[in-house]
């Protein structure tokens, strides 16, 4: 038996980077405190079998536990795989859009752009519906009749980080129809119905944990769908029979995806979450609203995001500015994407209601002295 | 700044996983050192984006310290990609078998018999040498003869985990046949010649870091043969062409391996991390050979692994019994692979002499007690 003494000087800044983004303190502090021996096996679990007896009881309590937190129908299955929201791009028409089949998808983003670009690539794929023409500071228009009810699913992105929008609701498809939602930047930010969907991606690096795991949740009969002799590792059914394990899964951000799971059970769960995230936003929003102007949103009232608050200001030295002397304060990752400029402040689940406050009153500050 | 203090007991045990597998403890101390403020920038590694400054900088080392340790020459280009060994499986042939083309495979094992199996799926492959008539405890014999000069590519697997069979120099195709190698389970735990390669790939999960990412290493020529219209995720052209951020890498994974590959530099690079390993495998190998039978090895002499030693014993209750007694001893990881039994040693880079020549006391302590 060793024993070790760390004695570490620390500090922790407000992060609100888009992704990978802030993890839930506690989070980090067991990581760390279990690193070189977890529960006593003398081994990290990065060094530990994916097949071991603990490693299987870690899985299949992180699988009950995220059923727990979305109240899962028992004719869902949970797959982890790699590769992020943009290998899904391809593997959801893979899998799911039988040939000859088209898809329908509704644009409200720059992921969900992408989402299209990869499933043209793949086969039939019809762009139901897009703000594109508004620079996608808002959620598309649509009625029933701009959906295809033949299409092989009707795919949206409920959150898009770079622009900023957010679904309030789920769309509504036609009886029939299977609803995809890349849930990637607000899964677990707020309770849904996981019934309304046919399936559910996310890369876990916003609200689920650390980049390198990306949790689909499929409705089974969906998966009589996947067509013989595609590659194994892109093969949802053949995922699901192995249970996630055909080949070694990415254990480290697993488990930690597991104590992210934990922290938001022990919380209250999605409902008391969604209560924390709309009092952050809330903050944000209206220093941008009681501004006058000085802050200008980029979304539209009705289709803000909770998660990524997007805007811009006078002039591209002032938004420069803005964030070196955030910076300078110690709040972070304020710079909008390299894609569309501006300012951006991400709020997921794991930034505090302090650090909202602190950008709140750094808004306010920083408009007294420069507005 | 916040000050914290952390006193823990730890044991650490002898891990002979076979991967996940042990990490040098020095850097799993690194890690948890840093863990909730990495270099001072006030958040965990994890919570960074791919896209900072600091994550920036730190892929560029860990990139020129895979080149130094490598010798890589300047028209190699490396990719941090995901899925394991098994998603490379199916991106070989996509990538770089042309329509019409077929591809050469040599069989040794387990692993090499689900490449073929991959690559099937996506064209034309055949299998030009096998070992499979001896249950693979042998590398297959071939001559020029048995090759195709006309195939895609010439692909073998350099070390068999389950069956521990090591090539113990690389198989010689003739001129103009690209070589590809599946070098998963030895990578970096020797020297090898990179220009003898078109391409290699190699899980992490063994010998580099983490389960997570897979490292990728191809000669920028067969690039021109990428064919269009891939999905982003799975196109070697575009990945390289975005220095492997197409999309957010696994970073935290990338981040361990960039501590692995320093620990092997500052040890004296492969040559000294070689000599390690052969002292390691010859003390397990020379208890195997001095039991009299009492120790079977699977491999024949000339095949042996010094990653991965498998062996039987008279029946499966003193296999079992012996599995039992040396966890019990703090021996861990020894059973064999599920799929062929027996018992299996696994000598990783981070394993440290003296647990195997613990393990070798305890080979001789269970003969004395049980043969």
């Amino acid at each position: 038996m060793e024993n070790q003494q760390l004695n570490l000087d620390y500090h922790r800044i407000h992060n609100f980077n888009a992704g990978p983004a802030t993890l839930p303190l506690s989070v980090l502090e067991q990581v760390q405190a279990e690193l070189l021996d977890y529960h006593g096996t003398g081994m990290s679990l990065m060094e530990m079998s994916h097949r071991s007896t603990e490693f299987d009881a870690l899985f299949q309590q992180i699988e009950n536990d995220l059923s727990k937190l979305l109240n899962l129908p028992a004719d869902y299955q949970v797959l982890f795989l790699q590769g992020g929201a943009s290998l899904q791009f391809a593997m959801l028409p893979m899998n799911l859009r039988p040939a000859g089949a088209s898809a329908d998808y509704l644009v409200n983003g720059a992921w969900g752009q992408a989402a299209v670009k990869e499933a043209k690539k793949l086969g039939a794929t019809r762009v139901a519906a897009t703000s594109e023409s508004t620079n996608f500071d808002r959620l598309p228009a649509f009625s029933a009749k701009d959906l295809d009810p033949k299409a092989a699913y009707l795919h949206y992105t409920s959150n898009e980080t770079i622009h900023g929008i957010e679904w309030q609701a789920e769309p509504q498809p036609p009886a029939g129809l299977p609803l995809v939602c890349d849930m990637s930047s607000n899964f677990l930010s707020r309770p849904f119905d996981v019934t309304k969907f046919g399936l559910i991606y996310a890369g876990a690096q916003k609200n689920a944990g650390p980049a390198g795991t990306t949790i689909v949740i499929v409705r089974q009969d969906l998966l009589e769908r996947v067509p013989p002799n595609l590659p194994a590792m892109l093969d949802y059914r053949l995922q699901a029979d192995k249970g996630s394990m055909y080949n070694t899964p990415p254990t480290f951000s697993i488990y930690i995806v597991g104590l992210v799971l934990r922290w938001l059970l022990d919380m209250g769960g999605l409902p008391e979450i969604e209560r924390r995230n709309l009092a952050k936003a809330s903050l944000i929003y209206s220093a941008i609203d009681q501004s006058g102007g000085f802050y200008r949103p980029h979304a539209q009232a009705d289709s803000r995001s909770r998660m990524n608050i997007t805007f811009r200001m006078d002039n591209e030295e002032l938004e420069s500015l803005f964030a070196k002397q955030a910076k300078a304060n110690g709040l972070v990752g304020l710079k909008g994407h390299r894609s569309v400029g501006g300012l951006r402040a991400s709020l997921y689940n794991a930034l505090s209601l302090e650090s909202a406050q602190t950008l709140a009153e750094f808004m306010q500050e920083f408009q007294r002295t420069h507005g």
